[in-house]
């Protein structure tokens, strides 16, 4: 293999790595030295891939959110439902991934929100940029449900998709008190069927 | 002063720097030598006090909680409004309180959720009560505002106090994300005025 692609695939490596580390122990609490000995990478060669443990982080968000926007297309192009049940499924997917791996990770934009969202300038932007490519997925979901009578359109589309964030990471944060994904569940249909649906619907 | 006043007043002054620190900086972001540094208290004198960083983790969520249930109870013993209008000027109030920091400290609940929430038994243990006493201040005020016809009655009180924690949160992590608190504003009142409201209000 030359040596170019084994950059690229070693660089893969530690972003993986890094990600699956960062979920489960947060920003300060996972060391690049971890990442690297996974990776058995030698110490010194971290810096011949990223200029810092911030920019490292920030690439990671990037490649987070460009996962979960794959996801949504496949589950987009697959599906025959209206957009409220195509969102059901799609965030019931990643509850069951949750449970999966014991309701202890959680979402990464959201952890990383907490830890450093206000204090690495780097990282806060990659989570406003994260947060603008996930909203341009998902407002057409609820700009089709409105039109569809499925959602209440009363309240801006925009809004109502910032609502249904907020209310998601919420819940992602009640799911790592509680050890159990119950609540996450029920209230995403709470959100779809009667926050976010049309009165006397 | 005598011993036991003074190690009451050291105690006091580490739980404050811990829980200051915890805000800004999380939990591994959060060394105990750089509490006992602030405090100017010996490096070995930390477990006279308590057990483990855990502990001491654990004490500070008991103590801010307890803190944000006496202005509940403040405001509350003043109110002479609606209930609405009280949450409306509570939650105010602490946004005014994040505005005035930088929007960068946030919630010390929903931040050590996110970090430590699945990973340490003692702390999880500790943000479920503290959940369960917010619970039970909040509570009456919803069951009160649907008596009033202020909210809507067609969703269980619990779930309404429920949908407002996860939605308030969610709404900190936006807020340090974007670096400023105009959505937490807004949404605070799209939450009390329209979601939470009765049909055809």
């Amino acid at each position: 293999m030359g040596r170019p692609q084994r950059n690229q695939q070693v660089r893969r490596e530690l972003l993986d790595t890094g990600m699956q580390l960062l979920s489960e122990q947060g920003y300060h609490g996972t060391g690049i030295k971890e990442v690297l000995d996974r990776v058995q990478v030698p110490k010194g060669s971290f810096y011949h891939y990223f200029d810092s443990k911030e920019a490292f982080t920030a690439e990671i968000i990037t490649d987070y959110i460009e996962g979960l926007l794959k996801l949504m297309d496949t589950q987009l192009a697959r599906s025959t439902s209206g957009p409220r049940e195509t969102i059901r499924h799609l965030y019931s997917l990643m509850i069951t991934e949750f449970e999966r791996r014991g309701c202890i990770r959680g979402c990464l934009l959201g952890n990383l929100a907490a830890e450093i969202g206000a204090s690495s300038q780097r990282c806060q932007k990659a989570l406003q940029d994260a947060y603008r490519n996930w909203l341009r997925r998902f407002l057409p979901l609820i700009e089709a449900g409105q039109q569809q009578g499925e959602f209440r359109d009363d309240l801006d589309a925009t809004l109502l998709a910032d609502l249904f964030w907020n209310h998601w990471e919420g819940g992602i944060l009640r799911m790592k008190m509680e050890g159990h994904a119950h609540g996450l569940r029920r209230n995403l249909d709470v959100l779809l069927d009667e926050l976010m649906a049309p009165a006397g619907k």
